[in-house]
């Protein structure tokens, strides 16, 4: 990895990883640095539910026990959740470093080490703490897929979808027709999807960098995601299975408006549950789902807008009825 | 104010302001502005002591209860620090919000308000958390100098000094003219230094938005200040007193390294003292001194580049032996 690195001189750099993957991979990573430029590692307890203000905290402590300077980066190895958090605290230590993305998870290959959103939740709404602040470097070394757990494959296939979803009708079906073999660890079939998602990703953030527009269409699946999440306080479903299920929603919602067929809203579930995610919740109310959506970055002016399908690859924003948002979730399970 | 504020259409305003200026202005801002936005009003405690990272924690959370949406803004009605914490609390709720500064204090009126730099303190080092975020307005009313004690005066004409000192000789000489009448608080000459100063701010802050070159320039002063108000705990001086200090140490500086006449170091001396503010410090070490400036963000790979002064109204970044920092030191008071 020092090949991708060591063309930032960096004065030093500190890796922020968590007690998950630091026994994996933290001290093969280190060596391989260490020589270059001085460093350290920062361990961060592994979860959603640490990804709040008083982890950034405890890595700006550590950034300023070790005396890093502007000249400093950080390297966050671990999943979606390291990349964020250690994003973020790259963004305001000392109004901004350097930082590296090393992603080890599925999602975070295909998805969240690219573009540049940085954060932390904070009990009213996820991300809603955070910055835009772009990795100088992304690396992706679909070998470290080898080590995740099934449920986290899943989760990153949601993200998978959700970009065909999005973009690229051809792109949805080829994953599609590969979530079998994707979930049994064929590396060319994973590479493939992090290839393809991030090319469809890429270019997207950059036509749209702070999320003026088109940038916006990626939360596809994300405000209903979301809020599942923060009912359940962020530890009971992943990430990526709240995304999931959120696809599901968001396609009955378009289906509601009248903008997508049956047949299509039937693609879209069994794609997911073929991932091995989640299509349905149990056990929540459709009223606190709605009254945590109005609490989400994407409400202005205490209207929700959501982004629906008006096809498969063809996502676009509108503001919804909310009778249409409370059928849609009745239909998923919501109480 | 509302005419400068209510073509940004905000969905709702935010008043961040202390528990000194929220009895003199809080109110009347309000009023002034609620009939345009669902207006609420968040205080913090006054002082140096509380730009923290918990203060920004209890102001985010106030922005979610109030379910302030991407479209609200924040108005922060204080000085420098109130400015500062509630720049950066903008910048990071949901990745960055519109901010508007309402300085109340002459610190805050000349320097702190224009350039977009925010942010909290560490106990490890002055603004090592922050973020650049540009404030959509900045209203100035010299009016609210009035309620102003003198020993915060004194403190915004150090920053007055700085701004001539780094960029305009004509300007320091006509400023140093008229510290008296600025201090028995002629609103005239108050209004000239705060027109001057965001003028010559301004004009660097554009060339330099985020300090990669000339915007250091407006350091001068400031490691050592920063020095000083670390060592002291950030409570006992106020920050344009340890800049005025500063000012003084960064002459002395420059003349052991051949760059000042002693002459301009006593006219820096006197126009400080004249400002009403302190050329030397008590009960200080220089070796806390070095120690503390090599944590601060200036420092790049263990060395500290100092601001100097090549004459009276111009300013330059130099890379300075430790022992002629030591003797600045010495010579300014530190033991």
């Amino acid at each position: 990895m020092h090949e991708f690195v060591l063309p930032l001189t960096p004065t030093s750099i500190t890796i922020v990883t968590n007690d998950v993957v630091a026994p994996l991979y933290a001290d093969r990573a280190r060596s391989a640095l260490s020589t270059f430029a001085a460093t350290t590692t920062t361990e961060i307890p592994d979860g959603e539910q640490h990804k709040r203000l008083d982890t950034i905290e405890h890595i700006t402590n550590a950034l300023v026990r070790n005396r890093v300077d502007r000249g400093g980066i950080i390297l966050a190895l671990g999943g979606g959740v390291v990349g964020d958090i250690a994003g973020f605290a790259a963004s305001i230590y000392m109004r901004g470093i350097r930082y590296v993305q090393v992603p080890t998870t599925l999602l975070a290959q295909v998805d969240s080490s690219v573009g540049g959103k940085t954060g932390v939740n904070h009990p009213g709404g996820k991300n809603l703490i955070g910055a835009f602040h772009q990795p100088s470097v992304v690396v992706s070394d679909t070998d470290t897929l080898r080590s995740l757990p099934p449920r986290q494959v899943s989760a990153g296939l949601a993200e998978v979808l959700k970009h065909g979803l999005v973009a690229d009708a051809a792109y949805f079906e080829t994953m599609a027709a590969s979530l079998e073999s994707m979930r049994a660890g064929d590396t060319a079939a994973l590479a493939n999807a992090v290839a393809g998602s991030c090319a469809i990703k890429a270019a997207i953030v950059a036509r749209d960098e702070m999320e003026s527009g088109e940038r916006a269409l990626l939360n596809l699946g994300h405000t209903f995601g979301h809020a599942i999440e923060g009912m359940t306080g962020y530890s009971a479903w992943l990430h990526g299975e709240a995304v999931g299920c959120g696809l599901v929603l968001a396609a009955r919602l378009s289906e509601a408006l009248g903008l997508l067929a049956e047949s299509e809203v039937q693609k879209v579930m069994q794609a997911v549950a073929r991932a091995g995610l989640p299509t349905r919740v149990e056990g929540l109310t459709a009223k606190d789902a709605v009254e945590t959506m109005r609490g989400d970055k994407k409400s202005h002016a205490g209207e929700v807008r959501f982004i629906v399908l008006e096809g498969i690859g063809k996502a676009a924003q509108r503001t919804v009825p909310a009778h249409l948002v409370v059928h849609a979730l009745h239909a998923g399970g919501f109480r």
